[in-house]
């Protein structure tokens, strides 16, 4: 804990800790949760954080080393842990702008759906690219999230939905990650939908389950270090699966030590909120219907209600009511839910914009829904800065954390591009 | 028109030249207007375009000398004209993100003037910074909204109010266009709001309109060439100014040979679309409120509707119905309205996927509304591409025109950086 530090960050207008009480419900304008230092600084060696405080204390304690030492010129700029987007499906080859237009012009999903569109066409776009591509394209679109300020992403399979192809798209998230150099948490997500390839068969639906059951989650589960997946998802919902039909794949994952993650409520309530509770879930996803009961016991689990504005805000629905999960005592975070069909969204600050002025949170919860609630989430210690702890920043182009919600849309991270 | 070229923009995924017929309001989703070319191709000599079509037959057409052509490869992006910010207050220092977050946090706005705060702060911010100081930021703001494709800015001043501080507005304005090499058309907007240093004197409204005639405005349109302004503008508005407190200006632009634009019906219909139409305003702006006899005239006086969403999402109104607009024959234009207190938008794209999701704008109006219909209420050549014509382009880093609206937030300039 001797000898020149590796890197400070200095002169930032704000140094945003993280590193305050979390935030009360009944006093969301508390700004305590942030724990601001201004003209702050933070230095690292081995990737901790040895030293933070105001500049001048920071360059008081430590030694610099000209040559050896890079110094981040923060000035202007906000430095902050680096933000978490703990809901995305980024592993997915081109997009589909031609049917989100094409619903813009009137058509319906299940127009969509008879022309091959939908999940379906990016579980034949995945299947038919090389896994160089998917990697490829990948690690462009993490480096594509990374330049607004996000350094930790988690990122679900689900448009693979066979054997293979989940495993393949496992060990691709994997290479994408340390390609890109961004850290990623992945998620097997074997119930987004049915295989389309079964799909049509008069069984096919109890057939693509039994299959998961029987060869998918075994193969996945027995996966090397490394593309093992770090947490298992199921989209429960209307248009996802049942309570009944997620519960196979809930037990598999608690036999073998894999924590959960739910797609929850994002079309209809089908009490997902309380299964989720009921497995310990690490967050419930969506949430744009959902009783006050399955709050409560999301609440009473410690589950985070994970919150998509961007999805909400592409189908046109009302946003999540992220007040009231508040006033019940649940935790929130936002994410950008990326992904080819109801959210290409990138830019995580601006969902931060669309959370304070459309779903009832305060700036100060925005920033802890950005942080440390994901960062909960996905067991992982970062989202805050400590001397001692992960030093994991980003360095926002922004004068204050009060521009979080203000900037719409051009809060970008200030030394990273795409 | 012989030799090699100056510069070529090839192997874009799509070439959008904007050079078909204006959008149908009756077939809006006809997209004609965008005159796309797949595997397109620009060719630029002495800033004019000298070819475009394919890559390959505009390669065959062409002489490139590799010692002294720009070769811009745009594989996997859209070439487009640069698109057309006509309605921003990007003339300010600093930014005012408390008085934003004090809002979300229950503050109102006569809380916020109370305490000195609103235009009044950003005219007292002004007034005490140094030319160098407004030129700088104004640059740095104008390479940030280059750096989202808008090549041709309007910046209004409306910060100054007495006739020093107008003057010094429209002379940084035309500096910073030079620093930053962005293209800015200017706006003399002494209508914005009352002096703060008269505001609270029994007659200051009337002394200060009183002023603005005898003294402000006559000395505006004596201004050198360059710094004289393109548009003179006012804010007609139970908030801003009457109908019969801005004739008086407007006869004197109408004089002067300056043409106008406005701010119509934020807040209130004061028939203000009406008095637009009656002088032939380039522009109307805002539009919250308006009637349809209002629109019809508009619509026969050639009058576009400058719609402003940024605005609309951050004071939480209800977005302006463009497409009632468009089937009364009015033309629709989209602008960021970046100012610091109520749209801190500097993203043009973005601007582009509220309007198709919330304001009922087709993909192909949306685009138009960036491009032509902003180039016509300058009084700018811009806005599309054709052999002979200006050869002012961006390339929007999306494999798509369809993903202007598609990708929210992350569609940016694949050459320009802040």
């Amino acid at each position: 804990m001797s000898g020149p530090i590796d890197a400070i960050y200095r002169n930032a207008a704000e140094l945003v800790t993280m590193d305050g009480p979390p935030p009360d419900p009944s006093r969301p304008f508390d700004h305590a949760p942030l724990a601001v230092i201004e003209d702050g600084a933070i230095a690292v060696r081995a990737g901790r954080v040895v030293a933070l405080g105001t500049t001048r204390d920071v360059l008081a304690s430590v030694e610099i080393d000209p040559k050896n030492t890079c110094d981040f010129d923060c000035v202007g700029a906000v430095v902050a842990p680096g933000l978490i987007d703990a809901h995305t499906h980024a592993l997915f080859v081109g997009h589909r702008a031609d049917e989100f237009v094409a619903r813009i012009e009137g058509a319906t999903y299940a127009d969509i759906a008879a022309k091959g569109g939908g999940i379906a066409r990016s579980v034949r776009e995945l299947r038919a690219a090389s896994d160089e591509h998917l990697i490829r394209e990948l690690a462009a679109r993490l480096k594509r999230l990374r330049s607004y300020g996000t350094t930790t992403v988690e990122v679900k399979t689900g448009y693979g939905l066979d054997t293979e192809s989940e495993l393949r798209s496992l060990r691709a998230i994997r290479a994408a990650s340390v390609r890109a150099g961004v850290r990623v948490k992945s998620t097997f997500l074997p119930l987004h939908a049915v295989d389309p390839a079964l799909r049509s068969l008069p069984d096919g639906r109890q057939r693509y389950l039994e299959r998961t059951m029987r060869e998918t989650v075994p193969a996945v589960f027995a996966l090397e270090d490394g593309a093992r997946p770090d947490y298992v998802d199921a989209y429960v919902d209307t248009t996802g699966f049942s309570v009944e039909e997620t519960r196979p794949l809930l037990d598999a994952a608690k036999r073998a030590g894999i924590p959960v993650r739910m797609h929850i409520g994002q079309f209809a309530d089908i009490e997902g909120a309380e299964l989720a509770a009921e497995y310990g879930a690490k967050s419930a996803d969506h949430l744009e219907h959902v009783s006050d009961a399955g709050l409560r016991a999301m609440a009473r689990a410690g589950t985070v209600a994970m919150l998509l504005p961007g999805a909400a805000f592409s189908l046109g629905q009302s946003m999540p009511d992220a007040r009231r999960m508040r006033s019940l005592g649940v935790e929130v975070g936002l994410a950008t839910d990326c992904n080819p069909g109801t959210s290409y969204v990138e830019n995580l600050p601006l969902v931060a914009a669309f959370a304070v002025r459309q779903m009832g949170l305060s700036t100060a919860e925005a920033w802890w829904a950005l942080t440390r609630a994901p960062a909960r989430s996905l067991d992982w210690e970062g989202g805050v800065l400590r001397v001692g702890g992960v030093a994991d920043v980003c360095v926002l182009d922004m004068p204050t954390w009060r521009a979080l919600p203000y900037a719409v849309g051009s809060v970008r991270d200030k030394f990273s591009r795409p």
